[in-house]
């Protein structure tokens, strides 16, 4: 449908038309749907009535072609001028088929592989009914604390923006309109949903404004740049007001300055969460301030359809507001192309064949392998020789649980457990198996039986980890370690005198510090989704070589939240980690810097960085410069290195931070073999955002560093002249 | 000297003259001083010369009448004009007598006597030849594992206020220019040094303008307001900007908005430090940045003296903005008498007589009863009968070491330690001693020989703690439990079966949920000062009652921080501290709340609250309403109690905290009295910073809690009518 016509159909829409267009809520409040239970009590709770259903412009969380088909089919019937639904669900990191967790995928730094796993997402989610998802959460988390750092990429945000674009992609496609098999994404959480404090899930988050626009802001505007068509309100206060009543945030940021058109939700519930917030009176004011400050669908509750027809009859809300918010939401429907096909991808017959597809799982394979990330490779005892005798123990050794947080549409059942992934590779009588303890729990006998399997081995495997619900949303934990009954089997375990490596599964940066002192090997597993157990069994057989590199720094503790790589110096810098200094900004008992750094990551081979040079130690902004380095795979497997590229800007109108990531490369070598990597580096990446805000660079000293991580770089000293 | 002199001394002034007074140094370099060590070396590494000395403007870190004497005289002899030196020191928590730390002064809640200490350290001070202290620190913290905290304090910015002004005029009494025994105050640190990122000194400061204005800048103001004739600025950034300089703090907010027209001081190198920060190039860029900034005084480094000649030659400074500096300096130097008499109270003779006096020991050990809070009392366990046999154990039985940071010039030998204290109440046959374990270090021999001594007596009194270089500046701790072997030596007592009391000596808020469950009384001494075994066991034996409350939260845990009582709502607050609820902001393993509150305090009687009413429940601009309620001592002892008074402001433009202090009395009640407190309620103290930052209030519903500590209060609603 065209302009002309939308707007030809918004004319004939009533206010309350117009304002039910604006509601968003769950399937079982639609005819059509499968669920039969009763309307009548939960619609009275919510406050709404059956002809607000029939209007309402879109619905979360059903999925199933036949489902979604049933209830627009019967909404058609029922709604005056034929407006099709919207269908919207949280398809996060895959729909059947379950890929790594976000945080995982951010490890892998592989924008292809991220992008394609978006792309299969959308292809099941989209044959299932469903038309936009709520992803990708760009949100920047330096807090392992907070429960949804799982759905984040990491600490960056370079390379935030870079993921939050390849997800836009995957999900998207280059022709939305026409490509059915496709879903529209709705970026979140718009803004800094990610910075609670005490890494409390939805507490309070406050930070200059140009903390906010330097770090937190750079991956929503990404993710629109390359045309997210949504975008959703955080949960929090952002300087003391609610994100869903943040007119600076909504209006003045997102429509004024970025020029967004599409689309503006709440989360679930956060317009009338202005009450609990402090900033509403009541719904009516709550409503009110919401589609003020650019809120167009409310996700959940009813403050809109209950109040903004009178607010429009008052003059307190002008009537072109609560048009312009229409017209993007039927602007939506209409890229969907769903006045003409209001069913869009969805088809039952197509979904069953290629919903978890053999194609499917070994993308998710692949991702894998290239999310999980080598931590620690003591004597390289991995990868382990197919002849050794191998005692896999702990609570994650059999478990399913290994998809994560937002995978409501996997099916555990089907998902590979690590014992199941080992014993592809070698037989049963390889293969010793006890549980050890279960995750918050054991007994002195599992422990003991674990033990007697450890005694008979020649290596352990050990996995541990989190439940998936301990990280995700209202999942926050003040205590990062792994459950002492973990930390108790692996001081068990040590009396068996035997090498002994960590798998884990676990949505956060944990604190590792003990356990990497009394273990040989780690291998940071996350949750790797519905291939986990055959994508890491790849890994610890040498079948595929680790290249995963840290997108979020492992604090050495809890006390030393936050920490993150691109940290400003202080006046009072600790010289070497190890330097007896008094007057030094340190603590009296931990070192500053995390036990593992942002961009760190092992392989199976070794990688030598050599002739690291700039074309000129001069640049200006219509002359860029180019940095190269030899990288030799120095080792005897074939492996890939991602070559990471920071700057430095050496003084500042404001104090800049050590080093930021401004590009990385990943690269595939054979043993002994040699490639030139190289970067061109414009003043574009020079600038940052001054005292005013103003967004520029500054002529002066910078430094270049490239390396394999964000602690071992070379540097380069380079002069920008303008 | 007058306005006109003082300017006409300016006149004669060359420049070089001029800006020799902002240098400030130790007093090692000065000819009269008694240290006779080389000064040529140390000169040479700071880049000055013998002129600069002799032209030099103030000194830091001198004391003793005798020495400052000397400095002085030796300086007028040498200096063309004649200008005196100023002698500024840290004089924190006392001079020689010293008095119990900040944070734990902050827990009285008693600004007189509060004032008194300070009076008697300005005494102390002064007549040792000390004009200026480097006091009070009025820094706002939140979070324990800032080593510094132990010198705020505490965490609301009311309280803080009211300190820092009971301090202010303990120091400079009415009239600092005719009182010889007062001293000028000096401000620190401006600004938001108390909020470093992951409670690491001099880490990087980021928040927003309205929460910087709203929380960390009302007790600077107040202290300013109350007269202190200096500030000094803090080695933290403020949003990217060093403080040093950061103009729009030192000239936008001090100088415009506040009209402040005294000295501002760098913090010690903190010009310099300009250069790691990341602002400034090099030495001469620091100079410039600095003095444009605003700061007058640079504090041991050289970048004026060596700079702003050449600067003012160059016209990149005005030669007026240096001239206004001067002044400032002459200023206070004419406000101390310094032309007329230079030595202003420096008396070698007076000083031997009054320092350490007994009424000075006096109001040490009072202040220090009335700083000490009960946190736990089971069973009623406190006070102790004088006929119990005791056992007293750990490594702070017998120390000394409980003076705190930040008292150079106090004498520990002089100091009482707990067991001489509570010597002094019963006979030596009813204390039985063993140390237990050292500080950080212990063995199980110290453990077994403190075991069998706690199975011969009554009850066993166990002090514990950290020593005093585990926190102050530079002394930032990620962990904040008791030390490990502390910890142990608690389990190891608990086989005893005695009931236990535990005195804690630190200078932070402690981690102490493990301890709270394994032992019966926690008596919270921090360090207490020259008087501190004596103030102890005043408390322990009921010859005085606890009444301080304290003025900081103590987590639950090291995960749990930032908390604090003033924290807003949230959008999903947890209903109660045991709800079972899913999605609501919490942590999966620890309650939300802190383990003791902002307030709590017990006392060994108990007190009703009854009767709270409000005047009215209307209040307008110019009619403020009363609250009052009935206090009643219901217990058989006398005691104090701080009655407390917080708001909340339901709704605000901005969200606003869930309770703000806003007044406080302590009242005396003896067993069975009662007497009816009231607080004025003016539409003043309903004002805050909007998101505009316009400060001011709005009309509508208000809520006055009036109780005991900040959670355990009544709540009245009223509202404001405008």
């Amino acid at each position: 449908m065209n302009e002309e016509k939308l707007k030809y159909l918004l004319k004939q829409m009533t206010l309350d038309e117009k304002i039910t267009q604006f509601i968003q809520l769950v399937p079982q409040f639609y005819e059509g749907s499968k669920y039969k239970g009763d309307k009548t009590g939960p619609m009275t709770d919510l406050g709404i009535n059956k002809e607000i259903v029939q209007n309402s412009g879109s619905v979360i969380g059903a999925s199933g072609a036949k489902e979604i088909i049933n209830i627009q089919e019967t909404h058609l019937k029922n709604n005056r001028l034929g407006i099709p639904l919207l269908f919207m669900a949280d398809i996060v990191h895959g729909f059947k088929t379950i890929f790594p967790v976000p945080l995982a995928i951010g490890c892998s730094w592989d924008l292809d592989l991220a992008e394609k796993s978006a792309q299969v997402a959308a292809l099941e989610a989209s044959v299932s009914g469903i038309h936009v998802t709520f992803a990708p959460m760009v949100d920047l988390v330096r807090d392992p604390r907070f429960g949804r750092v799982m759905e984040s990429t990491g600490e960056d945000p370079y390379l935030n923006s870079q993921l939050a674009k390849a997800f836009v992609r995957g999900f998207q496609g280059p022709d939305l309109e026409n490509t059915p098999y496709r879903v529209a994404t709705c970026v979140k959480h718009f803004a800094a949903y990610g910075a609670p404090e005490g890494g409390r899930d939805y507490n309070t988050v406050d930070m200059s404004e140009r903390q906010l626009r330097e770090y937190y802001l750079p991956a929503y505007k990404a993710a629109l740049d390359e045309g997210a068509q949504m975008i959703m309100t955080s949960f929090n206060t952002v300087n003391g007001i609610p994100s869903t009543g943040n007119r600076k945030l909504l209006r003045g940021i997102l429509r004024d300055e970025w020029n967004f058109d599409g689309v503006v939700i709440s989360d679930w519930g956060s317009v009338k969460e202005l009450i609990p917030h402090g900033v509403a009176t009541n719904e009516l004011e709550a409503a009110y301030k919401a589609i003020v400050a650019g809120v167009d669908i409310e996700m959940m509750t009813a403050a809109y359809v209950k109040h903004l027809s009178w607010l429009v009859g008052m003059e307190a809300v002008d009537e072109a507001l609560i048009d312009e918010a229409v017209l993007r939401i039927l602007r939506l429907k209409s890229k969907l192309g769903l006045f003409e096909n209001p069913y869009r991808g969805a088809d039952e017959a197509v979904s069953k064949k290629i919903i978890m597809s053999k194609q499917h799982r070994e993308i998710s394979r692949e991702l894998a392998t290239k999310s999980i990330v080598l931590l620690q490779n003591k004597y390289h005892l991995l990868p382990l020789q197919k002849e050794q005798k191998i005692a896999v123990i702990g609570p994650f050794a059999k478990s399913h649980d290994i998809l994560g947080p937002w995978s409501w549409l996997g099916s555990k059942e089907e998902a590979i457990p690590l014992y199941d992934g080992l014993l592809e590779k070698v037989g049963a009588h390889s293969l010793l198996y006890a549980e050890g303890c279960e995750i918050e729990v054991g007994t002195n006998e599992q422990q003991n039986a674990a033990l007697k399997i450890a005694e008979e081995v020649d290596v352990i495997v050990l996995a541990l980890g989190e439940s998936s619900e301990m990280s995700g949303e209202a999942a926050s934990r003040a205590d990062i370690h792994l459950p002492q009954v973990q930390l108790d089997l692996i001081k068990k375990l040590k009396k068996a005198n035997k090498p002994m490596i960590v798998v884990l599964f676990n949505g956060r940066p944990l604190d590792l510090h003990s356990v990497s002192c009394e273990v040989d090997a780690i291998l940071e597993a996350w949750f790797p989704g519905t291939e986990g157990g055959a994508a890491i069994a790849d890994l610890m057989f040498g079948d595929k070589n680790p290249s995963a590199k840290l997108s979020i720094s492992f604090p050495y503790s809890v006390g030393q939240i936050p920490v993150y790589y691109n940290h400003f110096h202080t006046g009072r810098p600790k010289n070497a980690p190890n330097a007896e200094e008094k007057y030094v900004s340190k603590y009296l008992d931990i070192p500053n810097e995390p036990l593992f750094s942002f961009g760190f990551g092992l392989s199976y081979t070794t990688f030598l960085y050599r002739n690291a040079k700039l074309s000129d130690r001069m640049m200006t902004v219509e002359t860029p410069i180019t940095i190269s380095v030899d990288l030799t795979n120095d080792g005897d497997v074939k492996g890939a290195e991602i070559v990471q590229l920071y700057i430095q800007d050496v003084v500042g109108e404001v104090v800049r931070p050590l080093k930021e990531l401004k590009g990385f490369k990943k690269v595939m070598l054979n043993p002994g073999e040699t490639k030139t990597v190289s970067f061109i580096i414009t003043e574009e990446q020079l600038r940052y955002h001054h005292s005013d805000l103003q967004y520029k660079s500054d002529p002066g000293a910078f430094v270049a560093y490239i390396g394999t991580n964000s602690y071992d770089v070379q540097a380069l000293p380079f002069q920008l002249i303008k």
